[in-house]
C-alpha cells in the first residue's frame, strides 16, 4: 500500500486514502453545510478550494447532475492538489479536522427503492416469515425484487432511532395490539446514489450504470418486524421500515471501485436480455462489518449477491420510469452463506427463535433501548489499499410517550 | 343554488363557483408558471393579483405550508374580490380564460402513499388475483393498507400513457416473456395533498387532519396488471405502478367540502383507538365519473370508502414517519358494490374474463392504444350547489420501441 504520493500525514491503513475521496455534506461552527472530501483525518472543504458555487448549496445534487465529465475533472484536480505540494499554500486553509465537523445527509432524495437482492437473505427470510412454502417466491430468479421506500425518513448516521409504535399480531392473538415494536432490527445494505437523470420512457441499459450512477453508499434500513409481518400482504413493507432509514454521510465514488469490481456469483436461472450483464462485472468486493455496541456480530459479504446494482437500475427503468438526481437505490440486506454472515438480527436469531451470544455470553435477539448499531464496510482499492465506506450508525431510544390520540 | 354572489358571470351549474375556489398551477404564453384558482370559465392570477411572492413559485408548497390561518384569509380576500363589484377593476386583469392556460403539477411532492382502502375494491381484486383464498386479507379491516409510490412518476392530467414493457408470466407459462403489456389498466382514485409537515416521531392525531392537509385532487393511478401480478409478492407494486401516476390539475380545499362530509359506512370491526374516527366525519360524498373515449363507463362513489383519509394519515405517521409539505397520499381505487361502480378495468371485466360492452356494443377489457380515459368527480357543494373537481385524463400511446439493451 501507498499513500506516500500526497504531501498530507496519511496513515498507511487509512480507508480515506487519495484513492478514495468520498463526497459528503458537512458544517462546522463557523461553516454552514457544503460539499467536503474526505481525506485521512481531514475534511478538505470544496466550497472555499474551489470557489465554485455549486459546492456550496448543502446537498450534493447539483454537482451529481453535472455528471461523469465533471466528477472526473473534480478528482483529477482534487487529486493533483493534494499530491503536488506546490499546491500546499492553497488547500491548507480548506482542510478542516474530521473531528470538528458535523455530517448531513449526502443527497436530496427524491425517490428511495429498496430492493431484495441477496438470495442467502432472501431464502432466510422466506423460511422464518412463510415456513412451509418454498424460502424463494417464483419470481425472484428472473427480476431483482424491489420497492419504493419513504424517501422522508431518510436521514444521516448518528440520528436517533426511536423504537416505533404500531399495530402487530402474534399468530397466537385474536386481535391486533398497540404499541412498541418488540422486534426492532437493522438491516445492513449499500446504497447507489443517482448523479444523472434518465429520460422518461427510456430505459438506463445495463451497461449504462456509471453514466448515471455517481456513487456508493452505507444503508440501515431500520425495521419492525412484528409491525412488517402484519402488515406486509399483499401490499408489501410500509410502517414497518418507514420510521426511519439512515444513510452513511459520505459517498465513494464508482471511480473509486474500479479494484473491488467483480463477477457476481453464477446464477442457475438464464435472465432476459435487459437484464444480461455477462461481463460487466457489477459485482462489489464490498465486506460490511456489523457491530452492537462496539461488539462484532457480522461480516457480511456484498460480493455474494445475485442481482448487481447495474441490474437493479435497468429493472426500475425498464418500463420507462425515469431516475432524478439524488434517487437513491439499495441493494436489500446484505447476507451470506455463514450464519455469523447475515446482515439482520432476524436472520442471526432466526426470527428470535435462536438466540446469538455476545462475547460475554448474553443471549440476544433483536435490539433492546440503548443498543447502538453501527455498519462499516471496505473494499479493495488500487495498490492494495483499502477504500472505507465510513460508517452508518444510530443508537435506540425508547419509543415516544404520546398523549393518547385525540379523536375530536 | 346561487352564483348570483359574484360581479362575474358563472353558470348555474359550474362546478367552479365561489364555493369551490381550487388552486393549481398554470401558465400561459406570456404568464410563467404560478398559481391560480379556477372560478368559472376563468383563471385567477394569484401572483398577479395578490402580489406575494408565494404565488410565483410555480408550485403550491411555500403557500400550503403556511397553514390553515394563511389558507382561510386568501379565500376570504378572493371571495371578496369576487362577490364585491367594487374590487372588479383591481381584479379583471388578472382574470385569464381557462381555454388559454395550461396547466401543470400543482404541488412539488416529497413521498406518494397509495392506500388500498375500498372494501370492494379489495375484494374484487382479492377475488381475481388470489382465486381460492379469502378476497380480503386478515388485516385489512384493522388498518389501511397502503405502500409507497413512485413520486418521480407523477405528472399532471393530459400527460401521454406510454405503454409500459416489462416481465409478465402467465399461470400457464414456464418462463417470464418481456413485452409491452397486455393489461394497461386505470385505478380511479382520490388524493389529499398534505399542507402542514408533521414532526418527525410525532403522530398526527386522527381528529388533526385538517391541520395538516390542505386539499383534495384526483388521481389515476395507471396500472400494468399483468406486471404487477408477476412482482408484486412478496414485496409489493413496483413496476406495474411507477411508470405513471396522473393527477387532476386543480386541488379542492377542504374548506369547500364541508357540505360534503359524511360518515363512512359502518364497520363490522372495531378499530384500535388510534384509528377511531367516531364522530368526526371525514368521510366525503364524492362521485367519481370514469370515460372511455368520452363514454361513461363508471360511477364509484367515494362516500363507500371504507377507511377514512383522516384515518390514513393516523396510520401513516403512527409509527413516527413525518408528512412534508406537498405529500400526496390517495385513496386507493374507488369501487362501490355495482358493476357499473368499479373504478378499474380489471374489475369491470372481471381480469379480463368478462368483457363489457360499450354503448355500441364493442367488449372490451383492459386498455388499447389510442383510448383516452378521463376521471372526474364532483361533491355537494353550500346552498345546493356542485364543487367540481375537474378532471384527469390521459391517452395511451403504443410502447416506445427502443433499441435492444446493450450490455457492454
Amino acid at each position: 500500500m501507498s499513500h506516500s504520493g500526497s504531501w498530507l500525514d496519511l496513515a498507511d491503513d487509512t480507508g480515506f486514502g487519495l484513492e478514495n475521496l468520498p463526497h459528503g455534506i458537512f458544517s462546522t461552527a463557523d461553516r454552514a453545510p457544503r460539499t467536503g472530501i474526505a481525506v485521512g483525518g481531514w475534511v478538505l472543504d470544496l466550497a472555499g478550494a474551489t470557489g465554485d458555487p455549486v459546492h456550496t448549496t448543502g446537498t450534493l445534487n447539483a454537482f451529481l447532475a453535472a455528471g461523469p465529465p465533471a466528477w472526473a475533472a473534480l478528482r483529477a484536480q482534487v487529486t493533483d492538489w493534494l499530491t503536488d505540494p506546490a499546491h500546499r499554500d492553497h488547500v491548507q486553509p480548506h482542510l478542516v479536522p474530521r473531528a470538528d465537523v458535523t455530517m448531513h445527509l449526502p443527497v436530496q432524495v427524491g425517490d428511495y427503492v429498496d430492493f431484495y437482492s441477496s438470495r442467502h437473505h432472501a431464502e432466510n427470510v422466506g423460511r422464518i416469515f412463510r415456513p412451509g412454502s418454498a424460502p424463494l417466491t417464483p419470481n425472484w430468479e428472473h427480476l431483482p425484487i424491489g420497492y419504493h421506500g419513504r424517501a422522508g425518513s431518510l436521514a444521516v448516521s448518528g440520528t436517533p432511532v426511536v423504537r416505533p409504535r404500531g399495530q402487530r399480531k402474534a399468530p397466537a392473538d385474536d386481535l391486533p395490539t398497540f404499541g412498541p415494536s418488540t422486534r426492532l432490527d437493522i438491516e445492513a445494505e449499500v446504497g447507489f446514489v443517482v448523479g444523472v437523470p434518465s429520460t422518461p420512457g427510456t430505459p438506463v441499459p445495463v451497461g449504462a450504470f456509471a453514466d448515471h450512477v455517481f456513487g456508493v453508499c452505507l444503508v440501515n434500513d431500520w425495521s419492525a418486524r412484528d409491525l412488517q409481518a402484519w402488515e406486509y400482504v399483499p401490499l408489501g413493507p410500509f410502517l414497518g421500515k418507514s420510521f426511519l432509514t439512515s444513510v452513511s454521510p459520505w459517498v465513494v465514488p464508482l471511480a473509486a471501485l474500479e479494484a473491488a469490481r467483480t463477477d457476481p456469483p453464477a446464477r442457475g436461472t438464464a435472465v432476459l436480455p435487459y437484464l444480461d450483464d455477462a461481463g460487466l462485472r457489477w459485482g462489489l468486493d464490498l465486506t460490511l462489518e456489523v457491530r452492537l455496541g462496539g461488539e462484532l456480530v457480522a461480516t457480511p459479504p456484498f460480493d455474494q449477491m445475485y442481482w448487481t446494482p447495474a441490474q437493479q437500475l435497468a429493472h426500475l427503468t425498464v418500463n420507462g420510469a425515469a431516475v432524478r438526481t439524488g434517487d437513491l437505490f439499495a441493494s436489500g440486506t446484505v447476507s451470506g452463506p455463514g450464519r455469523d454472515q447475515r446482515g439482520s438480527f432476524l436472520e442471526l436469531s432466526w426470527g428470535g427463535a435462536e438466540p446469538f451470544a455476545l462475547a460475554d455470553g448474553t443471549p440476544r435477539t433483536f435490539l433492546e433501548d440503548g443498543d447502538e448499531v453501527a455498519v462499516t464496510a471496505t473494499a479493495p482499492g488500487p495498490g492494495g489499499t483499502r477504500i472505507s465506506f465510513g460508517e452508518v450508525t444510530g443508537t435506540v431510544v425508547p419509543a415516544l410517550e404520546v398523549a393518547p390520540p385525540v379523536t375530536g
